[in-house]
């Protein structure tokens, strides 16, 4: 069960509206590694943790942090949407200059009411929207929650560093004074998170619980002559130089080899004949003759 | 530009049908994780690749060997639809036991006719599809290429573990030899994809070119006092046993400090007052009387 | 920022597993009137609420709820899917009825794994998942939160309607006591929110803050001489017995009018003629004759 | 079976072309709340209806009168297309400055070329989309028919509550007499649909066909001892303020009880231990130590 | 302006419910190639067309028609699904066995149970959806209207040959003497249009309104040196064997040519490097060395 | 198998960086009728193609080359991506109209940062991404491979039809010569394709696998009485005068004849009583009278 405490984790104002931020900070709450995702993601684990307690506490804890970022963002966007012009203004483009040089109206309002999210206006009421900064809406296959940890927190971390990335970008996209400490504080409990997820999968290994291959035992399944080759499929053998192409494998179980030029194992492809009740062309059907149209 | 050979990678062919099961293995050439995944996020990410030469052959080695796994799977699920029941039989149920028991019909067939992926029957013909177990399709959000490649090669961790684990859970979910020779290949082969990725994070590292977190200069954009902070936001203190909260970060660049009673630092959110042109609900509104329905 | 105890706001265990039911309930978590749709929904409005505080902190407690019966359903559809089968036995038809008579085996595992959703095999390793009972993912374009709070209660009214009558057509296709207890709490606050949102409106409505017509002043805007007749687009005339064809409108502003034989007031549409570096096919477009193939 | 009048129920063509504003336009043919959903939402309750003659006609009626709405919106959005600028204008900065002062050129092209949508010059040829403001395509989930008409006539509301308020804020947007026109006749049928609702709503009920809350007889499933209860899960208690928590219920069979502090029922959950074939991460899993990297 | 009557183009009740097969139906409305996609592709061609006359008229005749088909369908839908069974039985697999045999029961109701849409049940209370067979819903992008009448019949012509494919296959797909009737009435109208398209291409071309290829000037876009080469991107030759690989083009513009063995025309590709303000990795970026976890 | 060479097959660099037709070109890449779609389209038709040699080897050469497109494309968002301006510039309106006169500064920079695409700076760091010209994401419902090759040529046909439009639109709204030269030889390989998919149906046709109607015996399906008729479903008779209304069909079976005033044949429809269980509103359903609110 859930409480919501009437304070923000954090917060800064914008110094002034700016309705395109406004669309493109829609990334950070809706986009595939916004705070919904992290929210959603974290909550699920969590819920379904078979694990050890510590992990299923800790998976709770950062979610229902997340809870609160979605909250703070949204703030954030319905003060930068506060006053944005609705449409175009109407005067024709002369006098638009003039008013312009006589500081009497502001051009960049005809880019703000043209460029910005047209659903923010008509849909939501100058608030935040559940979707990203081209208004495709959040969606459920976002997340991932497998069950198993070893798996789920490499997906926490490269959720967080897609995620720390974006809000870094977003950063250097504004001048805004408000809009800029605001992201600095995020900027900062996602380096945490990516730390966090960092120490998490280093936890779950000196745990023993999992090993360096998710899942621990896929050696038992593989066809391990092929588990340690790299298959040079494109012209050139730069490949060979990465670390990726020689020495041990970092599961500790083989080494690396380099297959320069790598030749197919299997057969031609021959698919089944297709049931004739389904009309497929197969080698051999026949029509009667026509000389239609195609 | 890319050339084709007939030949597949590695293919044994099933030892019968079984459209229900060709269903389940549509996760792997079209769900989150699947090998159009993998394909289109290594090609996208080398095709936007800007570091050194050999980041990019790489990349575009590995994308390029997916392609033949999404061909090799697509293969092995027409196989697998093969004489496929396409109707419930229309047999009453005393028949059908009777035939059961006779041997002279198969009652199982009642469930594959009813329980396979309508859309391999009407829409595909008996053949793969670009879509998941559920039949929901491929799309382009399942991938990313930011640019960054150690936050690239850690969403390329993730999907490589998280396919593996879906691999070997359907190797456990079939008794077909043929379909487990497969698989096994299959698994062999991402078991190499997730070591290369961590020995890719390590040759990035050791290049200098990247360093813990992504991007490596997030440091200098974040309210660096909460950067390693874990904020207890859930009942209980099981959270403090992990390597999380105690020691120094991964990133050796501080200390991580528990935060047991976690106290908002923001404001009460105060949104600004609607715009009256966008009729949303404010402070003080007020419509003349009336009396009418809700 | 948001808080999580540790107890599940509800819960009775199922008496055994069933993961068909698990599939089918998913409806209830991802579906587009399921707990996640309510909880973002109510969240959003909260958030983005600029009306007198008692709205605002009252959808801020219905959303923080809603977090908690997601918590509850996820829980729920774990234990459903614990021990489900995750395959077709092998033994042919004969032995199985065999076995079934000598109570060996249970036949109806075989229509369990067939039909269960694959994907919580597969990819939540029998977790509950963000997705409707077809594994169509929950998305932000499920939820409205438009600002207008007479509008969005409206919303919610008929959210809290279809999600209601959703989870009575659950309780009713299940025998599972544990699963019939656990609805009939679900149902119980469900009933408790349509009240509440009928309430809420009356409420919105005796503060004069919102009318009849979301928005109020709907008829400033509208030309009034249509806005009160029904016009019979259909064969027959069975519509003109109901109350929306005759007497006082509901807002108070005008009387019911049934135009029997509706005629259109408006010209034939002429498009404009194409630009013709679009190349749309115009009136007089002429290509050069050509002799080919269609 | 349906037939085609070429006349539009109603139409007045812009005064000018507007791109911008014909993108912004998409939001009530293709967006949650636009003339598809309607279309499609009577359409499909009117084809599932079983209750009495008269609420199948007259969802047939308005049904078939919103295809007519699409069709006048269609025709709206490829007049204001008309002669939309394709490129920005090659000219320098300077250039256009000067240009603008002399009014040989227009530098709000620039504007339009960039900002529109600009599917409707590649793919639509200058014609409308069945897509939103963004572009984001209708799509089934929009709408819903679900056998019960009380809880679909609040659908209905809802919908028509929505969608009203989003064409007035459109008519807000624009300056152009015509388009204000235009909208002024949806206004009014949306107008006339709003109080339709409600009076079906009333008629439903006067018929005795339905009741307070849908479906009538929910109370027969649930705790009735948690039906009308408020619990408070956040801070302050503003919320204890609306009608919502004291009064008679208006289902009439209960009286709404504040709970002011609420304490979760259930217990702590436990997700049961995982099948070790899907490998999640148990309690107790072990695998052989490992020295390798993360 | 659209109008509806009462009677259904053609229509014949099935001989007994199938809930399975009311699912696999659904392909036919709210499919790629459903009839929602032909209905709405033909009246968004109408409304945009702006060729002669002729064209607009017939492009609404046919949609209008489609709209008819959908409510057929949705009528066959509610017949199949009536008395669906809605859970799986609750006595054992022994009972069962004896039951059948008995004749008491029927065990085909729990594949029925299982393996039916399970929104039909819980979302549309036994009703048509606007989804296809697996319950993805229909979308805008499932259509197309370009304003080039060519390149749209091409579309509509490929339309009708996959839905008129589709819905043989499920003609297929029953035995139901009511469902095959019904069919076939739908089969013989998709022939119709089939046969349309082609003469409407005809048609067009021979008013010399476009020519072979759409737009009928791309030639003077392209370099024509590459226009008429067939490429052989794959091991083998076999591909020589067609039509397409020598002859004159039906355009009637030049001749196919074979490229057995073809070369790249364009360098390798140098992506600009990255803004540092975005945090790419580029070839030169360097970090402060750090000894940290991957 | 595949194989990945470093040069593209062909390429010429963009005069100069232009971030807002970047975002209209990414239509050419994963739009409905992009290179994603005909790649996937020609490679999964390959893959399921049943039919003689030539015609798989056929689809596999076209759907390799069509991955080297992608690439291409890829290749020229990323130099149209470089040096994108990333935020609104902060000087006042008069600074900026002052700047512009003095040519210090670009004011179409703003229009730019405010109208390019926010993912392209966000999500992938100045790199192509799988979506289409309005930020959605390319899915595989974009594509068909139905097992029946004179469907899928027609459908081949068609995207080949709507995406040469498309690269045509695309030429006319740029003024660069790189991308003009560009574009003119992807113009130039799409004219070769449309051209090979109407010889491959000739082909096809000539050989006896398939003739006019797809599948070639679904007059055996049909009620052949209502497979040549023109059902006139609007008003006016426009379009009694084309090829479609009279004359022999296509398929050469009938002769076209037109119904200038068509009957509905079936019945009104009667929908089956709804399952009490699923409470639907019935025609006799009754509950207790209540007095309550709406």
């Amino acid at each position: 069960m859930f409480f919501h405490q009437k304070r923000l984790q954090y917060f800064t104002p914008p110094e002034k509206p700016d309705p395109v931020y406004a669309m493109k900070m829609q990334e950070l709450i809706g986009g595939s590694f916004g705070e919904m995702t992290v929210m959603m993601q974290y909550l699920f684990q969590g819920w379904n943790c078979r694990g050890p307690a510590k992990y299923r506490d800790m998976l709770l804890d950062i979610g229902t942090e997340e809870i609160g970022h979605v909250e703070m963002l949204a703030t954030m966007i319905a003060c930068l949407l506060d006053k944005a012009p609705l449409k175009l203004q109407e005067e024709g483009a002369k006098d638009r200059i003039v008013g312009a040089v006589m500081g009497g109206s502001n051009p960049r309002d005809e880019i703000m009411a043209a460029a910005m999210n047209p659903q923010h206006a008509i849909v939501s009421g100058l608030g935040a929207m559940p979707a990203d900064s081209v208004g495709f809406p959040w969606n459920g296959r976002f997340i991932v929650a497998s069950g198993n940890l070893l798996a789920d927190f490499r997906s926490n971390l490269h959720a967080e560093s897609q995620g720390l990335m974006q809000a870094v970008r977003l950063y250097e996209m504004t001048d805004d004074p408000g809009v800029k400490d605001h992201l600095s504080f995020m900027i900062a409990r996602d380096t945490m998170h990516q730390n966090q997820w960092l120490a998490a999968i280093e936890d779950l290994q000196s745990e023993g619980l999992e090993a360096t291959v998710a899942p621990s035992v896929a050696h038992e399944y593989g066809k391990n002559e092929y588990a340690y080759q790299f298959w040079n499929h494109s012209e050139g053998t730069q490949s060979a130089e990465g670390r990726w192409a020689k020495g041990p494998t970092p599961d500790g179980k083989g080494e690396f080899e380099y297959v320069a030029n790598p030749q197919p194992i299997g057969p031609e492809p021959e698919p089944p004949q297709p049931d004739p009740r389904l009309h497929g062309t197969s080698k051999t059907s026949q029509v009667p003759g026509n000389a239609g149209l195609t």
